[in-house]
């Protein structure tokens, strides 16, 4: 019995209705998914709420600064010297190496061969002068068209401005050389329409991770040091960690999203995936920030300096257990063990810490996610039949969404933001694994966890969905290699806009260990 | 055929497994709603959204003001002298008056005598000191309860603080005398559980108009100089309409929420009514700004003096036919022609200015109010055979509205905003007929245009809920009587956040005409 109807017939009627027209297929794939989310649903229909936080703009308000200090980011000019002198000039360079790579991996939709100039001698070089990076393909790039990985955007008409998060690196010298692979529309299945399943550097055997699929292998191949990718449910945190890279899923509303092809106003932002914490603060230093365009960007206070300290005393951190981190291969476990070990022993304190409703986070953001992609792609609903299959199976669970329903879930973010104070008033971060297993096995991308097989979608976003459910920062940073020869990741939750002490203890650890700076034995990188 | 589902079973089967228990009458009520909206609805579906402005947010955005100007709002402090004077120690007398109208008109649920105290003499008198003032009674005064005209509230706990409204008048002085009779939860029928159709000043056959029913009739009535109420799709400029006084619905988010029973956080404001337009600017620069509870509330620019000018040289104002003049009775039409003219004689412009989209605002407004209010009382649905039936039928409607349907009727606000612009892009004020006849006759509450019937619920708000949707401030004012006794009304539609030219203009008219000042030949009232 569904929420929406008593059989799939009906279902597919209601759809109808509203407009969508699905084929037999795809209605039963629709039934399927509103039948596997009914147990959360009723669990959600049971919640109560206080009427005083019954607006869900409670929600959005505890995402906003309301009295930004005086000031301006602090930049790490230190860093960006480094990062210049080893990549300035070498965007043609990055170009040839990802079309070799394509043909490996399957990370690239577009080279931008037409964006690599050469720098005007006489100018003094900028802070990113001349060094590339890789663009996520739902986020614009003037002059290229965005395709989000689907047929239905194949040819679609070339940008007419590239996103405020590509203007903005460009305006600091960098050159954006490719639009990467992604899942359709950043929701679709990992074998997607336009590149087939991105690879994984580490193992071609095994997926990327998405949905920031072929930016993750762009970066983690060594071809560029950074790339834009786009997080809705973790896209950004998870092929980060299962390519061992550092990524970091900022807070709501730090990042604009004008001139990205939008999936889900409420959980979606925009962040950087990078090999070190040092270049993801330098990149997020400048990207972040109001563009005047997208509604949910307002004043921020200025981003503090990211240096990492000579010893962490005072720093309190929770490692919260249940349900973030029982489903946990121990090989994730061990990389988790020895990031608190090293932070404990330069004197960070382990506080108590548990989110009791974490569990409800998974499923409750899914259920905001698809019903916002159904609305944003109602209009598109005549062409769903070239939509990959499985693009169509997860949104089409949101087109029977009742909206008290969804007006409930974006209730329940309050809930959780709740509990998310409660601890964050004891401790300064929250650790636990990014995801449970090592990268996925193709083709059926199960993840494996102790030698159990678990679905994709069920295992991957346990942990990664808290922070797009209630806005808070997310941090994936590698802790190391499991016996597979894969890398394994561990997480910082941090408050709403405290992106920098994540950073912070992230370069900490990565000053005292390897693991990030390991590449991958494969052709076509950099090294 | 409805939206979400075959037949009134299959809705209300839905309902059921949605949480919300309806025995077969309020089923029917709903099927009747929402068969009833289907047109409106079906249009909506086929309202195409452009990608860049499709996060609902944008709506909210328009809504606030991005760089508030350094400065105080400016009251009306001779007005308050004024008022003061004539006002001043006036609560026990309008206390005792009340309870006498209350007889007659059903204008009461409670009259605050616990509140009426004595100034301390030796203070110096604050601007509004000892002057009495009405509350709709779904507004919080602390140690009484807040009733919302329900017999599931009548014995509820007393509010433990004022609203924020409520405590900053008290904090200027004012007193508090009653907590008015409303339509239940300021969206049942006219005739309200706990006092039944409130009576209106100006001939007892009819409605004094809702849902800020009686707080309208005890103004009328000469007791109190002034009352709060609210407005979800002409709440406060219905009644004020209807019973000759000037009604302000200010800009979305202007006014705080906090302590007033929630009906629906997008369309819902608070906002006073009172004879005059300076009393009603006076009372609104009490209350407007954000008071740090309330998420929708932000920094605001200081209001400007609405003190009337000489003239009104300069001044463009768009008077727009359609859907917003084309149901008018000729009495209405007449008093907005003398509006008209006594502006156009000081100098005022007319310019061209039509609202393409006004006709679907009433029905979209609707789906926003319902669905919301199907939401907020969820929690309730176990009392639902307690509530007034008219209550029932119309939010039950909200229960089964798909959430993609909800997402676009948010995002339709953005369309309208946009037109709006265009409009205000070359007017500085829309003036259009408030409501189309004068007040409904009871007991059927049917409005009387030119001779012919119409229901209440198609006719009153058809240009109140433009205001409600969009968030632009909306201004109620008398222009006259019509050959049956009762008043007639005309409304200005602002810019949001430009309430001060509404304020001003009206003033100025008020200045010249003498229809404000008339008081209903009727016992009870302080003359």
């Amino acid at each position: 019995m569904s929420p929406s109807g008593t059989s799939p017939e009906e279902l597919g009627a209601l759809a109808t209705r509203l407009g969508y027209a699905l084929d037999p297929g795809q209605v039963r794939g629709m039934a399927d998914a509103v039948a596997g989310t009914e147990p959360a649903v009723t669990a959600l229909r049971r919640t109560a709420v206080p009427d005083d936080v019954a607006d869900p703009a409670h929600g959005e308000r505890r995402l906003r600064v309301d009295s930004p200090t005086d000031g301006a980011d602090v930049l790490d000019r230190q860093w960006a010297d480094q990062l210049r002198g080893t990549w300035s000039g070498r965007a043609p360079a990055a170009a040839e190496q990802l079309e070799r790579l394509h043909q490996e991996l399957g990370c690239t939709i577009r080279v931008l061969h037409q964006r690599i100039g050469s720098r005007t001698p006489d100018s003094p070089p900028r802070l990113l002068e001349g060094v590339p990076f890789a663009v996520k393909d739902v986020i614009d790039v003037a002059g290229v068209p965005t395709t989000g990985a689907s047929r239905t955007r194949e040819h679609a008409a070339p940008a007419v401005e590239s996103a405020t998060v590509v203007a903005r690196l460009e305006a600091a010298g960098a050159v954006p050389v490719s639009k990467d692979a992604t899942t359709e529309f950043a929701v679709g299945g990992p074998h997607a329409p336009l590149t087939g399943a991105c690879r994984n550097p580490w193992d071609t055997e095994r997926w990327a991770g998405g949905s920031s699929t072929g930016t993750a292998a762009a970066v983690a191949a060594g071809v560029v040091p950074f790339g834009i990718g786009t997080d809705v449910g973790g896209s950004i945190r998870l092929p980060a960690a299962w390519c061992g890279l550092t990524g970091l899923k900022p807070t709501a509303g730090a990042v604009p999203r004008t001139g990205v092809i939008p999936l889900s106003w409420t959980t979606e932002t925009v962040g950087p995936i990078a090999r070190d914490a040092r270049t993801t603060a330098l990149v997020f230093g400048l990207i972040r920030g109001a563009d005047g365009r997208d509604p949910r960007t307002g004043p921020l206070s200025p981003l503090p300096s990211v240096q990492p300290p000579a010893d962490l005393r005072g720093l309190r951190i929770a490692r919260p257990g249940g349900y973030l981190t029982e489903l946990c291969d121990s090989a994730v476990r061990a990389g988790l063990d020895e990031l608190v070990g090293v932070l404990t022993d330069a004197g960070a304190e382990i506080v108590p810490g548990e989110i009791e409703s974490a569990a409800q986070a998974l499923p409750i953001g899914y259920e905001i996610v698809f019903t916002e992609a159904a609305t944003l792609h109602r209009d598109d609903a005549g062409r769903w039949a070239d939509y990959d299959p499985v693009t169509v199976a997860r949104i089409s669970k949101g087109i029977t969404t009742p909206a008290v329903d969804y007006l409930r879930a974006l209730q329940f973010r309050t809930r959780l933001q709740t509990e998310l104070d409660a601890v964050f008033a004891e401790a300064d971060l929250v650790v636990v694994p990014t995801t449970p297993a090592t990268a996925p096995r193709l083709p059926d991308c199960t993840v494996v966890v102790d030698g159990q097989r678990y679905p994709l979608y069920a295992a991957q976003s346990r942990a990664t969905m808290l922070g797009n459910l209630t806005g808070a920062p997310g941090l994936a940073l590698p802790t190391g290699f499991a016996p597979d020869g894969c890398p394994v990741s561990a997480m910082f939750l941090a408050q709403p806009h405290d992106e920098a002490t994540a950073l912070r203890v992230a370069a900490f650890f990565q000053e005292r260990t390897g693991h990030h700076r390991r590449v991958p034995d494969r052709p076509g990188g950099h090294r």
